[in-house]
C-alpha cells in the first residue's frame, strides 16, 4: 500500500517543471561532453580514491577522457552501494539507453560511445533541461564574472562571495576586485563601494541571490570603520594577524548583508565546511567539517537584517534541528536543501521530517542539485522526490490521515513554489 | 497490520487516567475563555509571525479576542503543515464540534461562537480534565506564589526557580523574595534561609517538584560561603562581574539541590534554552538554543546528590543520547518528556526509541504537555501516544516479537505509573 | 512482505562463519563458568543499579555466584525493556534450553543449574564458538601480556595501549613496561624503543591490531624530542602539569602510529569516552561521555599516516555522520562497529543507513561484539544482523529496487569479508 502510494506521489511531483536554486553549472558548457565529465564529478573520483585508487592515476596530466573513464570504471565496484553511484546509473539509463545495473569493464565502452553521440547532438543541454523539467538553473558566479554570452533567464546568476570574505588578502583577489569594479581598493569605504558596484552589475544581469559557504567557526558581527580600515591595511601588507583577518572577513560579510538589503537579494548561507582537511585528496575531494557549529553564531546577523531572507544550508545533520527551530522563529530564516554530506536518503528523510513538522510550509526550499553538469539534476531531484514521497506517505497520509491532494499541495510548495517566490524568478507554465 | 496494531495500542493507552507532570496552567483560570486563549498560544503566534504576520498586528494593545483570532486565521495557511496546527484542529474537533480539516476565514466564526458557548458553561475546566482523562496537573509556580484558592490535589504546585538562580540581581526579584519569606536577604546564609522558607511553604501546600530551565552554558558547582557572600554583595550593588553572576547562580542552584534533599523533592532540570535570541519576536516566541551542550556539565551535581531524583528534559534531540546514557548509568537521573523544539513526531520517535531500548523502564517519564490552557493536554498527549504506539508496534512487537500485553505494560509505566511514583502523587482509580 | 524479506536476509547472514574483531575475551577462560559470569556483565549490574539495586548488594566481597544471580534476578524487572536484557534471554534460550520470556525469581534456579551443567562440559568454549559460527575472536591484551598458553589463530591478540598513552605516569605502568621489555625507560627514545619491543612481541604472536580508547578532548599531534623528554621527565617525577601530561600522551600516541606503519598493523581508535564520570557506580558502570567531539581533532593524524588503516568507533551517534564523511574522504579511515552507548537498534539503524549510503562498501567493518564471555557474541551479532537485514530490506531492496542477491553481497562484505581483509586474518571455509 505504502509503496504504491509513494509511487503515485512521486509520479505527480515528477510532472512539475522546477527551478534549481543552486548549482555550479558553467553556462557556456552546461552539459557534459563525454562520460568523463559525468564520472569526473568529485563524488566518483573521491570515493574511488577513498576505496584505493591513487590520486595520480585519476589526475594524471593530459589524461584522455576515455582512458580516465576506463580507469575509474575499473575501480567502481567498492562504491556500488553508495547513493552517488545510483545517480550515475540513473543518468546512464535515463539519458543514454544503458540497460544494466552496474557499470563494468565489460559494458562501459558502449555507454561511452552512446553517450558521446547524444552529447554531441546540437541542443543537447536544452534537451537535458527539457527531460529534467527544469526551466531555470541558478549559477555560482565569481564576483568578477562578466555575465555575458548566455541567457540569464535560464541560467540565473548568483553572486558567490567566498573569495571576498575569506581570500581578500590574496593579491590576485584584490586585483580581480579592482579590475572588475575599476575602483582602487584601499580603505573600508573603497571596499564597500566596490562591493556595491558588484551588486549593481549582478542585479542588472538578473542575479537572484548572493551566496557564500562558511567555516564552522565563523560568527558574523558588525565591524566599525576604524577597525575595518586597520584590518584591511594589514591584509594589503600581507601579514594580517588572526584577529585582523577575522575583522576583515566580518567587515566584508556584514557589508554583503547590507548590500542584500539595498539590492533586495536573498543571501544564501552554506554553513559548516572546513576546506582542505585532506590536502592530498583529489580535486574537490579534500573538504570536511567539524559538526560542532551552532546557528547561535548568526544571532546578531538575523536580528540586524530583518528584511534580508537567509536561505540556509547546513553541512551536518546534527545542525538540522537548529535550522528547523531558527526558521520556525526568525521570519527571515529559510531552510534550503540538503547539502553535500547530508544529501543522502537517511539524512534527508530525518531532516525533512523535522522541517515539515515545524517550519511554515512557505519557508522551506526543498532541494537544489549543487550539480556541475546538467545531467545530474534529474537523478538528484529524483532521489529527493522519493524521500519527500516517503515522508509524506508515512508521516502525513498514514500517520496523520492527510489526503493525497493535501500532501501534494505541500510538496508543490516545497519543491517548486517557494523557490520561485523566495528568489523572485518566474515559474514556467 | 501495523496500522491496526498501532490503533489498538493507542486505544488502550487512551483509556488511562494520567497525571500531567509539567504545565504552565494558571489554576485560577485553567481553561480557555475564548478561542483567542487557544490561538494565542505562542506556537500559533510565533509560527504565523515567522510566516509573515507582523508582531504589531498580533500584539496590538487592547485587541479584541475575536479580532485577534480573525487576524491569526487569515494567516494560518502557511503553518497548516505543522504538528502544532494539528493540535488546534484536534481541539476544535474534539471539544467544539468542528468538522473541517482546516480553519479558514469562512469557518472560524462559527467555531469561535461554538467554543465560546462551551467555555462559558459552568465546570468547563473540570469537563476538559474529565474528557482528557487527567486526574492531576502540575503547575509552574513563581517562588512567591501564595498557593491559595485552588485544589492542590488537582493542580499540583511546583516551585519554579529560574528567577532565583538567574535574576536575583534584579531589585524586584530580591524584594519579592524578602516579601515572600519575611527575611532580609543579604548574605549567603540569608539566601539559604529564605530558600528553605520557600520550600517549607511549597511542600506544606503539596508541591511535588522543584523545577528550573537552564541555558546551554550553565554548569552547576558548589560555591564556598566566602565566594557566595562576595558574589551576592556584588549582585545587591547592581554591578556583578560575569564571574560573580555565575558564582551567585551556582550558589543558589546548589542550595536548591540541598533543599531538595531535605524536603525530598525531585528537581526537574530543563536544559538548553537561550532566552531572547530573537528579541523582536512575539511574546514567548523569542527563545532558541545552542545545541552544543553536554550532561557532563552536570557530572558533579549528579554525584553530589544521590538522593535527589533529577527528571531531565533536553531541548535538542542531539542531546537525547546523552540523556539516555546518563539515565542508564546514574540512579538519580530520569528521562522526562519531549521538550519544546524536540516535541514533534520525528524527534519524539527517534528519542523515544533510544530511551526505551536502554533506560530502565521505571526511569522514564514519558510525557508532559507544557500547556498554558487545559485544552492542549488532549491533542499533545494524543500525539505522544501515537508515537509511543508506533515505536512499540514497530520496535517491540514486530522487530522483537513482544506480545501486545507486554508492550502495553511498558507503555503504562512510561505514560502513567512512573509519573505518579517518581513525584509521589496519587494515581486515580 | 518486508518482515519475510528481513527474515530471509537474516537467515542467509546467519549461515556465515565470522571473525569478531573486538572483544575482551580472556583466552584462558573464554566462556562463562556459571550464570554469574553472564549476569555479571556490566550491562546487567549497572542497569540494575541504575534502577535501584545498591552497589554493595551486587559487589559484596566473597559473594557466592548463585547468590549473586539470585540478587540480580530479583531486580531485573525494571530492565526487561532494554535490548541488553534481550541478549540475556537469547543466551538462555539458545544455549541453555530456557523456554520463558523473562527471568524471574521462580525460574532462574533451573536455568542456573542447566547452564552450569552445560558450561562444565569439556570443550564448552569451542562449542559456543561453533554454534556462534565464529572462527576467530580478537582479544584486548595488556601491553605486557606474555601471549602464551592459547591458540593465537583462534584468539587473536590485539595490543591495547590506553595504559601507555594515558597512565604512564603511574609507577606500576612504567615498571610493567620496563619488565615487559627489559628496557630502562627514561627518555623519549627509551620509550620509543620499548614500544617497538612491544610491537615485535605482539606481531610475532599473530597480533592483528593496535587499539586504544580515547577521551573526547584528545587531539593527536607530533611532539618534538625535546618537549617529549621534558614531559616524560615530569611524569617520572610524578608531578606533570596538564600540558606535560598532554605532551607525553601525544608523544606516546604518535609513536604508536609510527610503529603501526613499521609493523603494518591497523590502529583501532575508539573515540569519545570519559572514564569514571560516576565513580560510585558498579564495576565498569562508571564511564560516560561528552558528545561534543569531532574527527577534525584527528585531521593531522590521518594526513600524517596514509599507510595506516584506522578502524574508528565513535561513542555517540551524533558523531556518526562525521565518521561516515571522514571514511568517505580519507582512504585510511574505516568505520568500525557500533560501540557501547550506540550499540542499540535505534542508533545502529540510523548510523548504519548513513554509512551504507556513502562509505565505500569495502571500508565498513560492520560489527564487533565487545564481549567479555563468548556466549554474548551470538545475541549481539544477531541484533546487528537483524538491523542490517532491516536496513537492506527497506533502504535497498524496497526503496532502491535492489535484488536480494545484491543486498546479500553487500552484507557479506560488511559482516565478514572486510574484517578478514582489513586485519589480514584468514576467513574460515
Amino acid at each position: 500500500m505504502s509503496q504504491e502510494l509513494r509511487n503515485r506521489l512521486f509520479q505527480e511531483m515528477n510532472g512539475w517543471t522546477l527551478v534549481d536554486p543552486h548549482t555550479h553549472i558553467n553556462p557556456h558548457a552546461p552539459a557534459a561532453k563525454t562520460l568523463a565529465d559525468i564520472m569526473g564529478y568529485h563524488y566518483y573520483t573521491e570515493l574511488a580514491h577513498s576505496a584505493g585508487l591513487s590520486r595520480e592515476t585519476i589526475e594524471e596530466p593530459g589524461l584522455d577522457p576515455r582512458e580516465k573513464v576506463g580507469r575509474l570504471v575499473a575501480n567502481l565496484a567498492p562504491i556500488e552501494n553508495t547513493v552517488q553511484y545510483s545517480w550515475l546509473i540513473e543518468i546512464a539509463r535515463t539519458f543514454f539507453g544503458f540497460d544494466d545495473e552496474r557499470l563494468t569493464p565489460g559494458n562501459w565502452e558502449a555507454l561511452y560511445d552512446n553517450s558521446a553521440k547524444q552529447m554531441s547532438q546540437p541542443g543537447w543541454s536544452d534537451e537535458v533541461l527539457r527531460r529534467s523539467r527544469l526551466s531555470g538553473v541558478f549559477l555560482t558566479n565569481d564576483f568578477d564574472d562578466p555575465l555575458t554570452g548566455f541567457d540569464t533567464r535560464r541560467y540565473i546568476p548568483c553572486l558567490r562571495t567566498d573569495d571576498l570574505v575569506f581570500h581578500l588578502a590574496k593579491t590576485a583577489v584584490r586585483e580581480r576586485l579592482q579590475k572588475a569594479t575599476n575602483i582602487s581598493v584601499g580603505s573600508a569605504s573603497d571596499v564597500r563601494r566596490a562591493i556595491g558596484h558588484l551588486f549593481q552589475h549582478f542585479t542588472k544581469n538578473n542575479a537572484r541571490a548572493c551566496a557564500i559557504s562558511l567555516p564552522p567557526d565563523f560568527a558574523p558581527a558588525p565591524i566599525d570603520a576604524t577597525t575595518a580600515d586597520r584590518a584591511l591595511a594589514a591584509l594589503w601588507r600581507g601579514n594580517p594577524s588572526a584577529d585582523e583577518q577575522r575583522a576583515a572577513s566580518r567587515f566584508v560579510f556584514w557589508t554583503l548583508a547590507e548590500m542584500c538589503v539595498e539590492h533586495r537579494l536573498p543571501f544564501d548561507l552554506m554553513i559548516g565546511v572546513n576546506r582542505a582537511v585532506y590536502p592530498s585528496g583529489v580535486y574537490q575531494g579534500q573538504d570536511l567539517y567539524d559538526s560542532r557549529v551552532s546557528l547561535i553564531q548568526y544571532r546578531e546577523l538575523f536580528n540586524a537584517f530583518p528584511s534580508v531572507t537567509f536561505p540556509i544550508s547546513v553541512l551536518a545533520s546534527v545542525t538540522n534541528q537548529e535550522l528547523a527551530s531558527y526558521s520556525w522563529i526568525f521570519p527571515n530564516v529559510v531552510t534550503n536543501g540538503h547539502w553535500w554530506y547530508s544529501n543522502t536518503p537517511t539524512f534527508i528523510e530525518h531532516d525533512l521530517g523535522a522541517r515539515l513538522e515545524a517550519v511554515p510550509a512557505t519557508k522551506q526550499i526543498g532541494y537544489y542539485s549543487d550539480m556541475y553538469k546538467l545531467e545530474f539534476a534529474l537523478p538528484k531531484f529524483a532521489m529527493y522526490k522519493r524521500c519527500l514521497a516517503k515522508v509524506l506517505a508515512e508521516r502525513y497520509i498514514i500517520d496523520r490521515g492527510w489526503s493525497e491532494t493535501r500532501a501534494i499541495d505541500l510538496a508543490r510548495l516545497v519543491l517548486r513554489d517557494n523557490t520561485t517566490a523566495i528568489f523572485g524568478v518566474a515559474a514556467e507554465g
